[in-house]
């Protein structure tokens, strides 16, 4: 049972409160979110289900005893300057700390300063910080450097990802363009609203990995148009109009291309999969065959590293240097105990 | 650059030799292996590529200097009692040892009072012990587990290693069974020359893993007879003979099967692949398309696990509890440096 230190709790920290209930895998002891809308209300208000009538506070200063929890879950930005502040405080309480900073899979590429802030403050209190989710943080780095774990070479690495986003969210459907013209695409590329975070971080840690200097790397995004008129939940997408995203990014190391990755979100996208294919010896092509369902996964990656992470040594860590993220089966099953 | 020490000198101790200086990850610098066929020869006599003029010792008695070696590399039997003489030399001189021994890849279902004692032994000197390769050890364990950290909930997990024969080597196609009939094949199979070793690691590695309690399992096996006369390199096989094998080992927990493991190597099986299928939430089929080249795979994983052992805490280890395990560039390539 982890006793949990939960902050953030916008939609993606509701589910990960509710899944940790249902799965049995412990219980929220505090919470925190600044945003006004939650003030005097608690985690049951938000999440019934847990039954936990914990009020939410807006900062830390409430919180007396730090050796009441476990871990710390921190669901509140991709961005990892802004989340570095919560990261501060609660590294410099020892504490064990799993986020959904998209950034923070690979802190390095994007804050190389900040990264190694956060490790040493980490290590000077004993506390321990990762990133990671579905994408970035498993289907596109860590699950295809898995893989190889049977390679005697690796030339080059492909990953795709490709969605049906029929079936998921409305946020989902609006963040990756379903029914906007070209004009209106480009703008929301240009604010940044409607671009997937974290290709450059999942492509900077499998060349890493791979012992490949990037000399250069491009990212591209454009629309996916559908040829014919569409219904959505978002309502009706006349042909023409962008029904998804297509988004690359491609990385070079001694002159060629390494690293492809490929990720396409759409409204009725044939074949939906998800794929890892590595030139190498043993050549790879490995497929999930309908793709993961991105909304269950991401919750369920957070749950499921909080042990290895806790088991790992203190400092700033990536999901390649914990011992093996898998399924972590609640307190209700009885274990083989070894 | 790894300085190795390599134990075992037969055909696949010689095939992770050639890959270490293939792959430009260090060097042999010693060599034991008890084999008469090998006394007063160097390794490089085995591995020409190696260029290593190392000499192959009857014991461990001529070594003098324990600091030279970065880690151990044991490929001597599957039968972990009969390695252990040769793992309490090496733990009690601190060494990190990898070893294809494929009873070590879950010493806990066979053997458990040697398992604690390894496991203390190596916590006492500072060393670590870990048991991998191809399978047990990755496809149908580690490999399905790392699958699951996208899970919610794992209800069942079959895996599937379905092989081509034909492309491979003389000794694995004998160890298959073609060309037998029923009597000789029974008859090897209650000698232990055709089983597959390791069904039951795999499986209880993944009842770890997944807290389940393993109630009760088993293990079949029976051959795969061509419905027609076949060529094959150990000559022509007649209709109604074996061509292969099909094995099989399932667990039970709490009254039903959790726990699927299949594997089949025959001349000329269709559609070869590798795959693992999870009933939860998400549910998961992820197939390797052509499935995984075992002799390539096996040395490539030993090879692969040294560095993160080393980077693991003092002790017995499994996949499951050192870091992530990916291919491990050479020195010729260039990291990106973090």
């Amino acid at each position: 049972m982890f006793r949990i230190l939960h902050v953030g709790l916008g939609p993606l920290g509701q589910k990960i409160i509710s899944d940790l209930y249902a799965r049995d895998l412990g219980e929220v002891v505090a919470a925190v979110d600044n945003a006004g809308e939650f003030q005097g209300r608690t985690v049951s208000d938000l999440v019934p289900q847990s039954g936990a009538p914990v009020p939410i506070q807006r900062t830390f200063e409430s919180i007396s005893d730090w050796s009441a929890f476990d871990a710390a879950i921190v669901t509140t930005s991709s961005d990892l300057a802004r989340c570095a502040p919560t990261f501060r405080e609660l590294l410099a309480r020892g504490m064990n700390v799993v986020s959904t900073c998209e950034e923070l899979c690979w802190p390095w590429l994007r804050h190389e300063k900040l990264a190694q802030e956060l490790d040493a403050l980490a290590k000077k209190h004993g506390g321990r910080l990762l990133g990671t989710g579905v994408n970035p943080g498993f289907l596109m780095d860590t699950f295809a450097v898995a893989a190889t774990a049977i390679s005697r070479s690796v030339r080059s690495v492909e990953v795709r990802r490709f969605q049906d986003a029929s079936t998921r969210r409305i946020p989902f459907q609006k963040k990756i363009g379903v029914g906007l013209d070209d004009a209106q695409f480009a703008a929301q590329v240009k604010a940044g609203t409607l671009r997937h975070v974290g290709l450059g971080e999942s492509l900077h840690f499998l060349a890493q990995q791979f012992g490949w200097r990037v000399e250069r790397w491009e990212e591209s995004i454009e629309p996916i148009k559908t040829d014919r008129d569409l219904d959505s939940v978002l309502g009706p997408v006349k042909q023409g109009k962008a029904c998804g995203v297509r988004q690359q990014a491609r990385g070079w190391s001694e002159g060629r291309i390494v690293i492809t990755l490929e990720f396409r979100a759409a409204l009725g996208l044939a074949d939906p999969h998800d794929r890892v294919i590595v030139q190498g010896e043993p050549p790879i092509d490995l497929v999930w065959k309908g793709g993961v369902q991105g909304d269950i996964a991401t919750s369920a990656i957070v749950l499921n590293t909080i042990a290895p992470l806790r088991a790992a040594a203190p400092g700033l860590h990536t999901m390649a240097t914990i011992p093996l993220v898998g399924f972590a089966p609640g307190c209700k099953t009885v274990g083989a105990g070894v």
